[in-house]
């Protein structure tokens, strides 16, 4: 029985190209039906062509459009836009996960204005005070390490550090499929003395919670050693350091490239050894988990990277897929909900 | 006329060898004095020996050892052993800093307690609230970028961040020798709009400096692409940055590491490209720049990686002698001093 994901026709940097592929190769491979949301007059005649230029157009995929007037660009600023622009594809296409029609909804687009629209169209789980934005990365054991909040909040109080350590590691354990997932704070150190206030008074309250794994401080070198497995931090601080991180990636690439370009014999070595620099990127690409999960809405989320090509996008419908039947959301609301008042 | 350093004997994960080989190093190579603190007993016996291997006894190297008879170790919790060790090698090459008997303090050991004791025995400049620990990052551009503070407080406020400014400006200037410093507020997004409260309630008050030259809010991936020279954060926020930073980098190269392993061709490509994979990882190397300077104590005071080897040493001696000799201190008291009152 395939499961229904609506997806943002016009989300990525090259949208739409890069969503009608990602569409394409994930009914084809995936046990989905893709709804791409946008423009009729840009969607269909785009994908009529990539469903020819694959000799497709006779094979029935399961690729619906929906049609929506507007879009919200990486240029816009996102409250504005998510007001202004009442039939933005973000919109209608969380608008049917709102009323069923769908199970998930995956964007490439805009990170602020799908936050804010996903929290304004579906609203907040019961018991769940602000959503968390999590991101997966990858560590040198090869298991994945996921890190909350990367953005969705700033100036966080302990109580969201807790939620957000409690449904980090739901969703660890249903979706990246990570027995007893390890969770800890991100702090500068350690030991329970090195933090500032908000991990301090966040510590005890962490401890005191059974129903997760709750390891202690970890520091921002464990995001990538594999010794946590959830990471727990203000909104501000996870979005700096994922940042940071995506600036790093962009200077290893550049100055490996100049690197191989600066000595004849590498520049042989180069030819011989591209297979291996292939393997490399693969295997640093966050793309490969599919986005990041907005943690905490009524309605599973995956916002991916603007840059997202057809396999990250196949790979965000994946995730969003798995997001939904893994019930994740239902268990949120179990661990969270605050006791009826009797 | 020769600059006197004085350098922690007993800091680095391979003490005193590095320190040893680093002095000599220093010595051959720049016009320096280095005063090695340390055990007399582990340090003389050592100094002799390596002068001996490379034939230099009869040089007359101005590497000169002064008695200490304790060290705090990586291990040693900061507080404590700072308070308990009162004749560690730190405190008392510090003093000598205090005395004037050496115009700058170099160590590769234990950050805490280097930044703890360094302000227990300088005292702070004038005007100055709190210190900050600077790094120096590679870019894109291949320019350096300062990034401060990075773990000497947590908490700041926004007079903090101004005066992390201020001094990081005069360093950049005066040492990185950076033309007009582009000075970055270190946020999660580029808006004005964009940060937490800090950020908010600092955002002003830099751009009212006339002092240095502020661009406003910059992001995490500008550290590393050459966009702003000198980038301003909280303790908490910059130590996280900075050990994503080496998290990743030793992601990185495990990941290289498997790729260039995983294929045949891939192994002859590595043999030829070896090269280019050690320039690389030399581009990639923080202890080119030395080291981070603690800015703010009343001594120029240099704090190395623990994984410092005998080059990263003379990198740290030969940045704490260019701190020293760019009067950086004096420049920051006089910009930072308060008014006196008439």
């Amino acid at each position: 029985m395939p499961i229904d994901i609506v997806v943002d026709g016009m989300g990525s940097d090259k949208a739409p190209e890069s969503e009608i592929r990602g569409a394409i190769l994930a009914c084809r491979h995936l046990d989905v039906r893709v709804h791409l949301v946008g423009p009729e007059d840009i969607l269909r005649p785009a994908l009529r062509q990539h469903l020819a230029s694959h000799n497709l157009q006779n094979k029935h995929l399961p690729v619906f459009i929906v049609p929506a007037s507007e879009w919200i660009s990486m240029d816009d600023k996102a409250a504005q836009a998510v007001r202004a622009k009442r039939d933005s594809s973000m919109r209608v296409g969380l608008k049917m996960v709102r009323e069923g029609r769908a199970a998930a909804f995956f964007t490439a687009g805009n990170t602020g204005a799908a936050m804010a629209t996903a929290k304004m169209v579906l609203g907040m789980l019961a018991g769940v005070h602000r959503p968390a934005l999590a991101t997966v990365l990858p560590t040198t054991t090869g298991s994945p390490s996921l890190l909350l909040d990367v953005g969705a909040n700033v100036d966080s109080d302990p109580d969201n550090l807790v939620q957000f350590a409690v449904m980090g590691s739901i969703y660890a354990q249903n979706v990246l499929k990570v027995r007893h997932p390890r969770v800890g704070l991100l702090s500068i150190g350690e030991e329970d003395s090195k933090g500032n206030t908000l991990t301090h008074d966040t510590l005890p309250l962490l401890r005191a919670l059974p129903s997760i794994n709750f390891i202690g401080n970890v520091e921002g070198r464990d995001l990538y050693n594999g010794h946590t497995d959830v990471s727990v931090c203000d909104g501000f601080v996870g979005n700096v350091a994922l940042k940071t991180s995506e600036g790093l990636v962009k200077l290893f690439s550049v100055l490996l490239r100049d690197s191989l370009k600066s000595t004849i014999t590498a520049q042989v070595g180069a030819l011989f050894s591209r297979t291996a620099f292939n393997d490399f990127k693969k295997r640093l690409d966050y793309s490969e988990y599919g986005g990041a999960p907005l943690l905490g809405v009524r309605g599973p989320c995956i916002i991916g990277h603007g840059s997202s090509n057809e396999k990250a996008i196949m790979n965000g419908i994946r995730v969003a897929a798995e997001f939904a039947q893994a019930e994740v959301n239902a268990s949120i609301e179990a661990a969270l909900k605050p006791p009826a008042t009797t």
